[in-house]
């Protein structure tokens, strides 16, 4: 029990030398095709595992990406991201192999170290929200891809979400439902996705005749209680939005809790749009919300396939961000 | 750019053979101290990385321990498991191939192969809620943990949470904030989570005399929607219960929404503890919810401890579920 089978047990029960057993592992033409099949059936039989660096060093050919997280622990994103790279990898015969340095520098080079060591075929290095990253010079030495992150001089190429697409399809949504009146509670201000989403706010308003001088724009957190206090802000204005879109599906948490207070009702009174498409609050608010999805796992899978193509263009890739229609937003 | 530094570029810069880098790499006593600080300055110079296995093909010691999960994808549960082990992994320099099999058992004995071949020094098997599993007999060749699962026999180690002591110590805690009447919705009855936490329930009344047929008993789904529905079942009773322990932290969600449409206040008029200590739900319903923390991160740690020990101990391992105080229990 507990004991890993090697070419030596295989060489006895067949009762060869090590020598033979490893040219039939090796395809060499020189054995009998008794002793073939015998030692083959023994393999079978033993359930032994030739070890795969033996057999691969001279093509070098690990078989193998690294991932880096910065930090996979305060979010649950980090799961689809990783999820849609594993699940493209692995129909592709490539294996993971993963390193969190919890935005660490030095860890971050030691992982690039560690990963090369061990021949991966390809690094994605992943962050857990869209930013800027500087990342160890080593990692120019193979293949690499950037996942929810850039470089600032694009010398690497990359995947995130289309923050200004997303930010725009949710307000051009309200929009088509008739809403005039639309507030937007972002998330703080500093992150990409709030640069982002915010420019594309602005820009469904102007291109549909609606620029209001951001006279129903707040600055929220990423946060439950920003949501809550900016409705009830919001709601006591003279002339209150007709519509809601929130920069987080969090923020949509706390505006649900204010508007339920005031008794106004999701939809017939006010709609609500989130963004993030975290299905455990989004799917099971009352009523659910209709929110913008960001891809992560559709760009998990898109690093994994860009290694795999060999391409050497520097693609800075967005994704776009799908409207998940559930039941907060009212045609008015 | 994007060329991996190798030992015949180290061997040209420095003007030496290639076997002359390769003693250096060793340690081997036949190099001159000139020569060996020349090569070991080029080697930092072109951050060059010999190749792992072919160090440590001897010992066949692959510094990476294998980390199978049967679905990464559908809870957010995944993530404090992998971050645990993570951590305890990196801070003893080993490093986690990961395999997500999404709980299909050909690609379960697959992994098993491709850890195997890999030489990983363990494996970690994992799932993303407690249940009993059926592995491939090949994972006996090497030194074994599962996380959150266990097989029928216990031939294997193993690390779950101590679903009964969870359960006991909710109940507990509300009786000892005066509680007599205490609801319980509890999740989906087939899972051991859900059978576990009910005898704590159960037998937290009983110890305390507070024994009531299941009166207050309810079944719901994992879900925020049979929390609602459940809820407004229990404080229709002629006499409710002036507290609800709820399966899960997302039906804790439907009983708040449940209890103010019914004008409930929380926690004045009636108690909530809820299960899990899903931060994204528990620290942002109003008011922040009081819960039980499934201790994923720890046990995360130990099943890559328990692989460093070498231990031979078929260790069956329950950790313990700490009550995490917020604001929905009252005294009374």
């Amino acid at each position: 029990m507990r004991k890993r089978v090697t070419i030596r047990d295989v060489a006895d029960r067949a009762e060869v030398g090590v020598g033979t057993v490893s040219r039939v592992l090796n395809g060499h033409p020189k054995v009998s095709d008794n002793t073939r099949q015998r030692i083959k059936s023994v393999i079978a039989d033993l359930d032994y595992h030739p070890h795969f660096a033996a057999r691969h060093m001279r093509t070098a050919n690990s078989q193998t990406f690294g991932f880096i997280t910065d930090q996979i622990a305060t979010t649950p994103y980090a799961v689809k991201l990783i999820q849609g790279a594993q699940d493209a990898a692995f129909q592709n015969d490539m294996l993971l192999l993963i390193i969190n340095t919890e935005g660490n520098p030095a860890l971050e080079a030691d992982a690039v170290k560690l990963m090369l060591e061990r021949h991966v075929e390809g690094i994605i290095f992943a962050t857990m929200y869209p930013r800027i990253v500087t990342l160890p010079p080593a990692i120019h030495q193979l293949p690499a891809v950037l996942l929810d992150c850039m470089v600032a001089d694009g010398a690497l190429p990359s995947v995130v979400p289309d923050e200004y697409g997303g930010g725009y399809l949710a307000t051009r949504t309200l929009i088509e439902n008739g809403h005039e009146r639309i507030a937007f509670i972002n998330l703080h201000q500093e992150s990409l996705a709030a640069k982002g989403r915010l420019r594309g706010y602005r820009a469904a308003l102007r291109d549909h005749g609606l620029s209001n001088g951001d006279r129903y724009l707040r600055q929220g957190t990423d946060w439950a209680d920003s949501g809550y206090q900016q409705a009830y802000d919001l709601m006591r204005l003279a002339t209150p939005p007709t519509a809601i879109f929130c920069g987080t599906d969090r923020i949509a948490m706390g505006v649900y809790d204010a508007l339920k207070e005031m008794n106004r009702r999701i939809p017939d009174d006010i709609s609500v749009i989130g963004f993030d498409n975290q299905e455990i609050i989004a799917a099971y608010l009352r009523p659910p919300l209709s929110t913008m999805e960001v891809p992560f796992y559709m760009m998990g899978r898109f690093a994994i396939e860009y290694l795999l193509s060999g391409s050497d263009e520097k693609i800075q890739k967005q994704m776009a961000c799908p409207f998940i229609e559930r039941e907060s937003v009212r045609t008015i």
